[in-house]
Parts: C-alpha cells; structure tokens; sequence
C-alpha cells in the first residue's frame, strides 16, 4: 500500500465537499447548537462513502472495534475528547470496566480494545477487562502480536452493579454490540454508568430506526445548508425478509427493491448521474445472520435466491432477520491501487478523532462486491487518515488531504447525531426525555 | 536550530518526570475533579523550568501571545479544546470579537492573532478584531508576512455590549493584558461574555497572588502524590519595591533577598543539590516598569542599583510598580546549541494543546539572564513540541519526549488550576463563589 497517502481520492472537491468547506461556520454552529439539545453515545464509527455527486454515511457502528486502525498522530485527539465524555458521564470514576467482543472478529481485535484501554487510562483511568464468554470462569490471559498480553476476567455481579471479583467501577463501557442478546449480567445496572446504554446494542437497535433519524438530521441539516437532503441521504426502505428457504415473500421483496431502484433512476437522472443504480439488502438488526448484498434490479436477486447463493447465513451466533432494510447503493470514487478505498470516521463524544481507509478488492459500487466489512471474497486493508478532520484550510488548494478529510468529518457528526436521536427514541426510559 | 528535535533534554527521565509518568491514572483522575470545582481560564501560558532536581512553572500568562509558534500538528487539538471552551461559555455563539494589544510586542504578535482566529474560526464563529487604540478612529488593514491581511476595527458601545459598527458579538475574547489600565470602553459588559474576565488583567492582577494560589494547587497536589511541594513550587516573598532614584527601601529588599536565598540554601543542602541559588525579581502587577532581574546575594543586588544598571524601565505605558516578588530562581537544565531551552505549555480551556521551546543565548540559570521573554541582549528562538503533551507510554524508553512533555503539561494545568483559584478570589463579584 501507499504509506503517506493523504487521500485516495485525489483532485479537486466534489461541489458538495467545496459547499462544506464555505459553509464551515454555519456548519459547525449548527452542530454545536444540536449537541445542546442531544447527547452524544460515547463513541462510534461512521462508514462512508463519496460518489462524486454524493457524500453520505451508509453505517453506524455503536461498538467501533478498529481503534487500533487509527493513526497515532491522531491519538492525543481521542485522549482530549474521552476526558470530555468521562466528565460528563462519571466525572469522579476511578475504575472502568471494559468489556469486549465474546466472540471476536479476527486476531486483531484485541489490539483494538488494547488501544481503546490505552486512551481511557490516559484520562485517569484504571481499566480493566470484564467477559461475557459464560465459559470463562478464571482468568484468561491473550497474547497480543506485539507480545504484550491483556487478562480477560469472569464479570461477577453484586446487587446492581456489575464487575470483578476485587475491582468495583464507576462506569462499565461496552465493546461488543450484543447481537446475541441482552445478557441478564447487565441488565439493571441502576448504580453504574454503562456506556453506551443497554439498548445500543443490536438486541434493540433497529437499522431502520437509525436510517429514519437520520434522514430527519439529514434534512435540518440541508434545510440550513440550501442543499438537497438527497445529496447526503441515501434512500431506504424497510420490508420484511422472505423465508429464504422456501422463498415466501420474494414477490413482496422484489417490489420494494424495484420501487427503491425507480426512486433512484429518478434521481439520477435529475443530476444527470450515468452510474447503474444498486440496492443494498441488510438486516435490520445487526447483521441478521446475514451478509449484506447488492443487487442491480428485482430479476438480478430472484437470481441470486434462487441459485441459493444468497444471502449468506455467518456463522454467528444470531437468529435469522425477520426484517430487511433496503439500502440506496452509493458507490465509492475513492481508489488506491486499482482496490476500492473506503473512508472510516471515528468519533468519540461529540468529536471526531480519526479516520482510516478499508482498502478492498472489490469493483467499486458493483453489486455483489458491496464494501461490507467481513464479507468473503475482499480483503480489507486499514490505511489510517494522514491528517485531522477538524482543521479544513479555505485558503489552501482545495483537494489538500484536510479540506475532504473534513467533509467526512462532518457527514460523520451527522450520522452520530442521527445515534442521538434513535437512542433517545429507544430508550426504555422515556422519562428523560420529557 | 535543529529541525526535527523532540525535547532539548536527552537523557532518562528525572525522579519526578518518573513519579509523574508513574501516577499517570491519579494524577489525571485529580485533575479531572478539580475541574469539577473550578473553572478554568480561556487559555493561558505557562513558563516551565525543568532544573532537573526540581519541575516547575515561573510565569502564568492569561494572554498567550505566541500561537503562531505551537506545531502545526497540535492544532486540531487547539480547535477541539476551544471547540470545548465556546460550548461552555456561549454555546449559541455566532460571533465573537477579538481584542488584541494595542502596543503589540513585535512584528510577528499579528500572526499570533491570526492563528487565533483561525483556532475560534473553526469553532464556527465570526471572529472579528476590534482596537483599544484611541487613535483608531477608521477600519485599518495589518498586513503579515505572509502577505495576509487582518482588519483592526474601531471598537463601538452601545449600552451593556461592546462590538464594532456592524458587529454584535456574543463573546469578547481579550489577548492584551491591560496592563495600561481597565479601558472604559470594556467594563460593566453585563450582556455579553467577556474571556478571560476583565479582572484577569494587569490592572487587578497581582503575580503574588498567583504564586499563593499555586503555592495551595501545589500542596494539595504534593500531599495527593507523596511528594514534596516544593519540588515543584519556587519560594516566594512579596515586598515592597524600593525607590528606584533614591535608594530608599534598598536594605529592607536585600533583608528578604537574604531570607529567600537561606531557605534555598537549607532546601539545595537537603537534595544535595550543587547550584548557586539566585533569587529572580518583579513586579507584582504585570512589567510593573520593570525588567525582571535576578541576583545570587543581597550584594549583587545593591552593586546593581549602585552602578543604576536595574532595573531598567521598559518601553510602556505603564506606572513604576511599588510592589515586588521575590521568586526563587530555577534553573533550567534543557539546552539546543549551547542555548538555553525553556519550555512554554499552552492550554486552551483545560486542555493542554501544544508547547515550544524559547531557545535564547543566555547562560543557563545564571543571574542576570533570566530568560524572560523580551529581556534585553537575548534572542528567542521558538522551538515547537514535536509531540503532544497528552500521551506519556509508560512501555517506552522513558526519555522519549512524550514522556517528558508529559511532565511539562502537568505542571502546566497545575498553574491553570492555581490561576482558576486566583480568578475565583479576585473576581469582584463574590456572589458567584457563595
């Protein structure tokens, strides 16, 4: 890979990207009026992608596992804005409790949540990392790559707190997104600040739900900005799954992909954008035991359903989706190597901290080869952000690594502020909210 | 200069530097609780000396006028730390004015004031710059080095608020320290804030009380970590200046300039210490006229007043001070070319964002060249941290600069702390402290 690539995506701004860059002091009022009204969850990653015509966010992720992807230049950001989150949340904490994936998603995740736990002790933290494995009933040591080791320990319960067997914290942060369920561990925990809240995780959360705030942030936002939402809001509709076995409920399915596709060739041609439309199917909770699929049209996945080839059951540990949520297909410009290169963002409070690149070997914005995190036939590459987000220069060349770099930054807030929402709206306590 | 140099001091880690990397979690956690209580100023400066047997801050500036000199690469932290600041101070802010010197201290002291802006532009405010100079009656363009230019514009009343004639801020932020006096123009702005606030210039601050409010920072920090105090807080006496002309007041000075030097000498006999202690003088209240001097006995001292070489009146529009302190000298042990490296930390709310180093020719903690800023016959040379100050690895040679800038912004936020206490008592409304 290239090592001091400063963007994949070189060239002037995109207009929508240059309309971000003037508008930055609106822009970044804007956000800080809404961060009055909303809280922020603790963290998140942004998926992104930049079409050309259009720049938008298209997943976010509560349980971001890929801190470790993060350049180190841009570590002392984290730090300052994980001081922020912990004053707020638990300003006196002393002891954090961190728990992680049961089940992670490769050999590295643990570097992961080793650089996580680096950037909380460096805001007066002791942290410590609590299990969920019910077959881990010791102590367990994991070997890192770099021969360092972290200790996984059996969480124990006492009334309504949750922790070690000697180690009682304040705030107990969440690694791992609960798409197994809600496990009766920590459930109740009325005496401790559990980060996010319980019902981040995919036991509650609904993609649908997330997509619905957003479009609603997406068009305050472009209400202030004059742009239209369509340019940073992809499409979607929600629609139950077929019985992928006996293939009930195609016909219905097949509607909805062609009633998203006509919408989109509407669009199109409004812009004048020559691409081949494509859907995006995914689960709407977590990944539904489901890898999520590209299609070009209602024949294209009657195809695909009848040669069985998908969608994929993973080999996880989830029922299968009831639910769909059918996705606009934004394909990505942003290239290294002939390999598609996605953008990242990640945030912590209301901050955004970095941002890598998931370089892949996917054809860009093909169906089938939808960039999704994990799915067989791509190789991922992790290509950190050479620079920070928050500091676009007006007076420099416009296609300088920090002014995209910035925009990505933006579209991001927006999909965290969207969390805001759908977690305020899902919160089994509605009485904070009156 | 040496380009790409991380600290002027090579070499392992001082005792202290350790203890500090060591107690990283409580250090910060004890932090993080002070600022529950106090708030801290907008920004401010802070003058370190590191003497290796002792770590401490010698001057904490309200006004920092040196941004142009911190790395390029700690300005996203800037901008979030100020993004932090303006959230607490006027989250609705839209616009906000900028006060700079009126006599500026030299030709660069506009890029500092552009930096600036461009630090509080990125907050997403309208910064504009507004002149206390009477003689300023129409809008008139700076032009910088860099070709730029910066709109000095005549300020404008209208009842409780200040701006310009076309400018209604929400926030004044001050970087000139008034040490002319309290302009008229400037007080009882009851409907707008005004950062820092006006009882943080010269014309109410005393650098005694400074020093007594660190002096309760440090000792309350000390008892927290198992130190002494004094390993990272200079003695001090305040006394009254004799006259300049007359001598009158001379034995009563060299009296408490004895005193201080023999407590040095009992503490440098305690560690071992080899050094000639020197006592440095100034003027309680800002310049106060006054350069500042420093002495090895009372001797020294009444050769120079006898040979009329000190103090010598600067170039300001200030009157001569009638009150001094008496600061014990600390050596600095940090050199760059045979020059003496003295670290200034800037913060930005509670956040330290970045530092450099004041490279001058002056020979190292030798009295008669205390290295302050604008002292006749040195050069200053800014050095910028490579680094941020924020994240020490304990795992890593111990002498690597992060660790050491580390040290440097603790001591830092412990005189913003002092200076959050020193504000607090000083503020001549009382009522918000009940």
């Amino acid at each position: 890979m290239v090592p001091h690539l400063l963007t994949a995506l070189k060239g002037p701004l995109l207009d929508l990207e240059r309309r971000f860059l003037e508008a930055t002091p609106q822009i970044e009022r804007w956000l800080r009026l809404e961060w009055q009204e909303h809280t922020p969850p603790f963290y998140c990653s942004v998926d992104i992608r930049n079409a050309g015509f259009k720049l938008a966010p298209v997943d976010t992720d509560l349980f971001p596992g890929d801190f470790d992807n993060l350049s180190d230049s841009t570590l002392p950001l984290a730090v300052q804005a994980a001081m922020a989150a912990i004053e707020k949340y638990c300003p006196d904490a002393r002891n954090l409790l961190l728990i992680p994936e049961s089940r992670p998603r490769g050999p590295r995740y643990f570097v992961n949540v080793q650089r996580l736990a680096a950037i909380l002790r460096q805001t007066g933290l002791n942290v410590r990392f609590g299990s969920l494995d019910p077959d881990l009933t010791a102590p367990r040591p994991v070997v890192l790559p770099d021969g360092a080791s972290l200790l996984l320990e059996p969480l124990r319960r006492h009334g309504r707190r949750v922790g070690l067997v000697d180690f009682d914290p304040c705030s107990v942060l969440l690694n791992t997104d609960l798409s197994a369920g809600q496990p009766a561990v920590l459930t109740d925990l009325t005496e401790q600040v559990l980060l996010p809240p319980l019902h981040a995780g995919w036991a509650v959360r609904r993609r649908s739900q997330h997509l619905a705030s957003y479009k609603e942030v997406a068009k305050r936002f472009s209400k202030m900005l004059d742009i239209d939402p369509w340019l940073i809001d992809p499409l979607f509709i929600a629609c139950a799954a077929p019985d992928w076995h006996s293939r009930d409920g195609e016909d219905s399915l097949a509607t909805s992909v062609d009633q998203l596709l006509r919408q989109m060739r509407s669009r199109y041609r409004e812009y004048g954008v020559q691409a081949t439309p494509f859907v995006v199917l995914k689960a709407d909770r977590g990944t539904g035991g489901l890898d999520s699929l590209a299609v070009r049209d209602a024949a294209e996945l009657r195809g695909l359903l009848r040669r069985g080839r998908a969608p994929v059951p993973l080999n996880r540990q989830e029922p299968l989706g009831h639910e769909l949520v059918l996705q606009e297909g934004v394909p990505s410009v942003e290239t290294v190597d002939q390999g598609v290169a996605d953008p990242v963002v990640y945030l912590i409070d209301r901050y955004v901290v970095g941002g890598f690149y998931r370089v892949h070997s996917g054809v860009r914005g093909a169906p089938g080869t939808d960039p999704t995190p994990g799915a067989p036939g791509t190789q991922f590459l992790p290509l950190p952000f050479a620079t920070s987000c928050n500091l676009p220069d007006r007076t420099a060349d416009p296609d300088m690594a920090q002014n995209r770099f910035y925009a990505y930054g933006v579209v991001a807030r927006l999909a965290m502020l969207a969390a805001s929402l759908e977690l305020e709206r899902t919160d089994p306590d509605q009485s904070l909210y009156g």
